[in-house]
């Protein structure tokens, strides 16, 4: 395995993140050969738009977690159709299962273990998870809504944390987030009916990156009222 | 199950934690009579000293966890004699995996395979756990500590945090602790060349509470810098 540097120190990528992304792209445009492909490693297509069928590619996220830990990291694939969610997919890879789904197939699965809608809890009730730099500099009130939850939790990978919340560990997850990173995740958790928007409510722009809250219901309500509380100050 | 608020209402207690205790310290008095026990839910001796041998007892480490997760906590025991730390055992229920070893049994396991030393790793080739407190209030340098390293993770139990270290899946773990949620780590971790250490690098009290560094030995290094570097500003 060779690590490399992209933005920064801690933003890793390996020859295997791009060997992956280009064995998945390759088996994707040969099933659906008409499809827009986006993928993190810059393999796929320059999206200008969502129109028609577009698969969103993550080969390895995780990244760190990957390199340091050899553990705890997933494979990611979203399908959208004219910008609408059809189709899911979280691999997490060492623990061996796939969570797959949505509104193509009517369901969410944990391997072939269907899952039911995790429990609607209020943000006092239940484990929020979080992206360390957000906690650090206490972006979007993220010390206010922590110390309102039963507790934070950090897993360093966006599809172990969207796992997390889909098996009702976590009431939700707030992270800055690229378009692979939340394209499998908003799909699965929509269909379970689990918020997914930006910080301040607003529905994702899936062609660029956002300030994503992932939550429950009732937890969303009681975080963007936090997010009102303080702009009304 | 039944849950209760011990000091605050992030700090928990089920009926299941108090009979795991009792269980487990009727097991001990019957194995060794002489024995004194330390239990967190007070069914143990109150003790003074360390003098003799000391049972040491976390029926559920991560009780939130335990509650909100049903995953991500540990049973732990520690035996010391005369202060000096001889076998411990941490078991991390839902994996079904028990971490046994030290000094008495000359070695560490996870079930049946023996464990390695993880890699002495500074602390900018790691991944640090951490308590979410320690760094929403900047506690010891936390921030410039996670700074410095690969990044934080928080798992919510220190049973867990511990066996990442002993897998090398992170290289250390800063907390405020209670005899029992280190008692058992402490032994696994000093056997595998781990330091454990107050956060200036002094042994634990291991009759109080102590504000705990676990570390790889130049992850330590790193670490006591980062805290001597303040003191002389």
């Amino acid at each position: 395995m060779t690590v490399s540097e992209k933005t920064n120190r801690k933003d890793l990528v390996t020859n295997i993140d791009k060997s992956n992304e280009q064995f998945l792209i390759e088996g994707i445009r040969q099933m659906d050969p008409t499809a827009k492909v986006l993928g993190e490693e810059g393999f796929g297509d320059k999206l200008t738009s969502l129109e028609g069928r577009v698969w969103i590619v993550d080969p390895i996220d995780g990244t760190m977690n990957f390199v340091k830990q050899h553990d705890n990291f997933a494979m990611m694939i979203g399908i959208y159709q004219d910008g609408k969610g059809q189709l899911g997919f979280i691999y997490d890879v060492m623990n061996d299962v796939l969570y797959a789904g949505g509104p193509a197939v009517d369901g969410v699965w944990a391997n072939d273990q269907q899952l039911s809608a995790p429990a609607n809890l209020a943000l006092s009730e239940g484990l929020i998870g979080a992206s360390a730099p957000l906690v650090v500099h206490d972006t979007a009130h993220m010390q206010k809504i922590v110390h309102d939850s039963a507790g934070m939790r950090i897993y360093g990978s966006a599809g172990i944390e969207m796992i997390n919340v889909l098996l009702g560990k976590t009431l939700g997850y707030i992270s800055y987030l690229k378009p692979w990173d939340i394209a499998a995740g908003q799909i699965l958790l929509n269909f379970l009916g689990v918020r997914v928007s930006t910080i301040d409510g607003q529905p994702l722009n899936m062609l660029s990156s956002n300030l994503v809250l992932v939550a429950t219901e009732k937890a969303q309500r009681d975080i963007l009222q936090i997010e009102e509380d303080d702009v009304s100050l």
